[in-house]
């Protein structure tokens, strides 16, 4: 029984992960952009793993970058801006701070940055549609929300920006944080024909430290400072071949047939939600939502009550665990969602993963239950 | 016998530095940033090792951030003067390209950017006080080159700009690379006085994926994007807990007292640059020069004669590792010391690590005695 339901923050490596880490370091030790023996395998290792999980996301390997995670992912896309010269710029409300955070810089240097609400969590296609404007250059929607596990309609996002693009003739760089995404919903990048995503391997078993940049058209990517040069000049920096070859082990576990795996996580959501429900609880998720996560109204401020769990021996959260003040970012991007700032403070986030299973959504019930108003 | 001499691209994870790794990704396993008991625990781990490097390096914990490695914190200063108004920036014509590849980005936005010479590899104090002006905000110079081993006067460069500031009234921040000279030179940071550095814990035997920033003031240091707001604020991305024990390791096994170690290595390089020169091989590196790094300019294209030597088990470097054209990058930095193309092409790198001893060397001098000419 494990009574961690904190996934979405991070999860527990596997142990086919930290082999693959601890295997490729002894077996690859050099540095893949050295030209000597070594160095020439470690580069035909890290080749063999970039087509292996290209292969198992159903993209090009030529579009798939290794980066130091989902943050550097995204600062990659965000930063390369400076390089345009500025229009506008369209977010959600939902999006993770570090998709956020770039706005005060891209403001500075002349960007019109503007906002997609998310009602209910969901971001609207006729919003962004009437928000395109001429010189708008970019647009970023994630996947799926860290907070309430709300799935965004991607593909819909797309369409309207694709058919915008055919009357303006004017490129559009369509970004998704894919974070939560991959191997929790049915997402398959080519079908959803977005531009950019991010992803992190510590959220889908693999380690911290190591993430990917999707890039559908990198040949017009320029990155600030492509630095040493490494993974085609868009990314400078050694490559982390251990951590990579640990990444190609998750992204393996999270790929494939997963269907009944997510309709068994599917089934422990539907029974949390069911029993928090009955207990009066008010489930901030939307009901499409990913089944690795559920929101709800606690009867308390959300750290008093995340610290009651605890006490109980249960991990959950009051928000996105990503910041100093994670309440803050879960609170921020519930009232993006438009839910009463009363009820945000009280949000807490139960997250899932291959290890959750029905015995522990049992003693989580049991422990809500116990805790009752406090 | 260790025939690997390519430690300055990267180095051998040590055991301890993985069984680190290893144990702290079991034992410490949540989010650093999760307010759940695991989360808690995690944090004060991070922040335990925080000061126990701190304290090796001689440093306040409170100067010290955790990266994705040196590139990572190279890039967070570089591209947080993108918050400033535009001034002159001086980097010297040896830096990596890690920190030559942000003045594109600078000068786009009115940067004035000015490189120092380095005749026979050492930048000289008097032409930095000459390029410094009023609107001069940050001077970059390595602390020891990555291609020659070449060791920087930096206490007397950062005395030219702290003289210069007394007189102007403005600070200049002076940012030192100091990647290769960690634990492998004289080096005491605050004794130097920088008000920046990065650090890489894949040069010093620990793992890939995980660096340093130092900030001497970090309370007036904007990054571009905070993102999730981890770090103080100052780098954003879930901590990479395990890596960042295993850096404990490296940074613990090369600081301390590192003297007789340091000896051992110099008198393994003195064997070595001797017999170079009595095969009439000239030596690039100045005699200063860390001794954990040769530069010699062998009788072929160095390409060809890294790849005679890779031949016969020895990896040696045809400059810096760290570019898909490495040998372009050694090559740009031998000719921004004054060395002539003819030569630089030619040149070859060997560098070494705690595994290297007198043996290596021997067997290396036969290796280049039997390629002779080519």
């Amino acid at each position: 029984m494990d009574l961690y339901f904190d996934n979405a923050a991070t999860t527990r490596l596997s142990d086919e992960a930290l082999e693959a880490y601890i295997k490729t370091e002894r077996e690859f030790f050099a540095n893949p952009s050295s030209v000597h023996s070594e160095g020439i395998r470690a580069k035909k290792e890290l080749e063999r793993i970039r087509g292996s999980i290209a292969d198992a996301m159903h993209i090009p390997s030529s579009s798939l970058f290794f980066t130091s995670g989902a943050t550097e992912s995204i600062a990659s896309v965000f930063s390369s801006l400076l390089f345009q010269e500025p229009g506008r710029v369209i977010i959600s409300r939902i999006e993770h701070e570090a998709v956020a955070s770039w706005l005060p810089i891209l403001k500075r240097y002349g960007w019109d940055t503007v906002t997609l609400k998310a009602k209910g969590g969901i971001v609207d296609p006729e919003e962004l549609e009437e928000l395109l404007t001429p010189d708008t250059k970019l647009v970023a929607v994630m996947a799926v929300n860290n907070v309430t596990g709300a799935v965004e309609d991607i593909k819909a996002l797309v369409n309207v920006v694709r058919s915008y693009e055919k009357k303006n003739g004017r490129r559009i760089f369509f970004f998704s944080d894919s974070v939560q995404a991959l191997g929790k919903i049915d997402y398959d990048i080519t079908e959803l024909g977005i531009d950019g995503a991010s992803f992190s391997a510590h959220k889908i078993n693999g380690p911290r430290g190591i993430g990917m940049l999707y890039l559908r058209s990198p040949e017009s990517f320029r990155p600030l400072a492509p630095a040493g040069g490494q993974e085609k000049g868009k990314r400078g920096g050694t490559e982390n071949l251990p951590a990579i070859a640990a990444l190609e082990k998750a992204v393996l576990m999270w790929t494939g047939n997963r269907e009944s795996e997510n309709r068994r996580i599917g089934e422990i959501n539907r029974y949390i939600r069911n029993n928090l429900s009955s207990l009066g609880l008010e489930i901030l998720s939307p009901e499409n939502a990913s089944p690795y996560i559920i929101s709800f109204v606690s009867p308390l401020p959300s750290e008093v009550y995340v610290r009651m769990l605890s006490d109980k021996g249960i991990a959950a959260s009051s928000g996105s665990a990503c910041s100093n003040n994670a309440k803050g970012e879960g609170e921020k991007i519930l009232l993006g969602m438009g839910i009463r700032s009363s009820k945000a403070r009280n949000a807490v986030r139960i997250s899932f993963s291959g290890s959750t299973d029905m015995e522990s959504a049992e003693a989580l019930i049991k422990a809500v239950k116990e805790i009752g108003n406090g």
